[in-house]
């Protein structure tokens, strides 16, 4: 994606090339957005030549598969050197080089160091995450699949509710229906049930579930691209306070969707969410929302003194909650899409449900 | 775990503490082994006074479940500036502060750096993965729990295999087996069928499966520890040549496991492997283990060239494998545990199973 915009960067401040790695288990953002290509290895994106991959020998028919045309096969020399003998023999200069440090350990950065020794550097990072923060009409169209996965697989879950007498068990069911249909997860799901539910990033556990109020935050991945929504349901009898606060949070989250516009201030919409919420609003303890991408949180950033503006084909949540420490917690979390209309893209129901 | 070999390892350079973060998604490992806290936030072990957190406020309930008695909630200044600010609440000095360099950016070494101006780093990133890689005997504990874990699930897959179809359906069995227990995955599981398998990290899709090797190759977490076994089994009718070069493969396996020993050499067990596959060393091609424990790779390193040793209290993985391009791929992964004498933890059948 965005081969061309990234080349602009490069040009504009005198960069030869991007470099990206990836030398965990985990995915380098950027590194397969550009590419397409998520296992070990590195990418790099000269100026002017082909984009190319250099890639451990086992990764070399997967790499094979992605978006690049050209890929390397290290050889037995440490990561850097293969990098640095590679752009060698393709005569490309590496006197100044776009790197992400946001991706970048300082560990590997003294064993870059080691090789590129007259080369300086520019962090792209923030250069990066502005362009994917924009989705292209492609990435749109792949969003809305997964999307349209997501929806079914929570649907289908909370139809089911009553089969489940653990925490543990929602989890099962969603991972279940999600790799059946040979998708990832975002992230693992929470289940949060009782007083569990007042803990924003509660790890579940293998127990019963509890009364009150059940929090479910899930999304899928897609070919590369995440999903995430969240939505509160209510397991027993509930009393008329707890109906209030849930409908009353409904309410602000239905009308700070409805009032989101182009060149919208992000800081102000989560300002606006923190009036709403009154009282509450200290029971309010995280963002209000993030963008959603090939990472499951990148810009926009919808939180106090955020800068970020809305602008058109951004991908975002918006995600208010009250937690009462100990007692409970409700969030009700929707993406967005900022087209000619804003679209929701998530597309389960709100309205309270009691199982 | 070992915050006091920690300790003296701060005692030995004179650093006045040790600080390791996560801003991200991912757990950082050490910060997870010192504290049992894999959340958002930061953990300071200075070199006299008690270790503590400094987390934002949504993650304030989920830290004080941690092993770290002390926990401070983020002010809502910038995420080093917190830091810095606890630190002098406390009077603790930072001269010469201890860092994991293969767990800080760069982006954040930029941020920390407009805090600690006057301070030095040092990277103890090798000792804590030295101190990691021999467990102690709880860890031990855990860690066995875990296999049990994983053991039981991966035999009812395979006892089940004749009801799936799909990659995908054997991958969704495995998770959903997994999370049912309450427990995490270690990494998404492996399943290539077919020529498929000649991937070594094949990404499966909703595909079916194809006749011929399928490697599966699948880990749980539990408690915050991994466990990493592959199993490689037939599907469909096989030849004489097939069936010869899964039981030379399982030989050396087999070999190379009964002749473990406290002080050997890891580079030379690899090289004994390589000797041992003759004519298929070239289609040999990744590692032939790693430890495991609270990251799925850890030390020691069973590769070409390595010093590392192995020692009482080591856990690591025994992985040979061949890979035919395009055609197919055999690996048989156990995870041993260097006791008095050597303990098999994977307890799945490894004579070719064909189903």
């Amino acid at each position: 994606m965005k081969i061309n915009e990234l080349r602009a960067i490069l040009e504009k401040n005198k960069l030869d090339f991007a470099l990206f790695y990836n030398l965990g288990m985990e995915t380098n953002p950027n590194m397969f957005y550009f590419s397409g290509y998520n296992g070990l290895g590195a990418l790099v994106i000269p100026k002017k030549h082909k984009p190319f991959l250099i890639v451990p020998e086992m990764e070399f028919q997967k790499a094979k598969k992605s978006m690049v045309r050209q890929v390397y096969s290290m050889d037995k020399k440490r990561f850097f050197e293969s990098i640095f003998a590679t752009l060698k023999k393709n005569n490309i200069k590496s006197k100044k080089i776009a790197i992400d440090n946001n991706n970048f350990t300082l560990n590997s950065y003294k064993h870059f160091k080691k090789q590129f020794k007259k080369s300086r550097t520019n962090d792209i990072a923030l250069e990066c995450l502005k362009l994917r923060q924009i989705k292209t009409m492609k990435e749109i169209k792949t969003i809305k699949k997964a999307f349209n996965y997501g929806n079914k697989i929570l649907n289908k879950t909370i139809k089911n509710f009553k089969d489940f007498k653990k925490e543990s068990e929602v989890a099962a069911f969603l991972e279940y229906e999600t790799k059946k249909l040979g998708l990832m997860l975002s992230f693992p799901p929470i289940v949060a049930s009782g007083n569990n539910s007042s803990i924003p990033h509660y790890e579940l556990g293998n127990v019963k579930l509890k009364k009150g109020f059940c929090v479910i935050d899930f999304g899928v991945k897609y070919n590369g691209y995440c999903t995430d929504i969240t939505r509160t349901i209510y397991l027993g009898k509930i009393n008329n306070k707890e109906k209030q606060i849930y409908n009353f949070l409904l309410d602000i989250q239905k009308n700070i969707i409805k009032k989101i516009k182009i060149n919208g201030n992000c800081g102000k919409i989560y300002e606006d969410c923190v009036k709403r919420l009154k009282d509450y609003s200290k029971y309010f303890i995280h963002g209000l929302g993030h963008g959603v991408g090939v990472e499951i949180h990148e810009l926009p950033n919808l939180t106090l003194k955020s800068k970020d503006k809305i602008v058109g084909n951004m991908i975002f949540t918006i995600e208010p909650g009250i937690y009462i420490p100990r007692k409970f917690g409700i969030r009700i979390e929707d993406t967005v899409l900022m087209g000619k209309k804003l679209n929701v893209l998530t597309k389960v129901a709100k309205d309270l449900l009691i199982v």
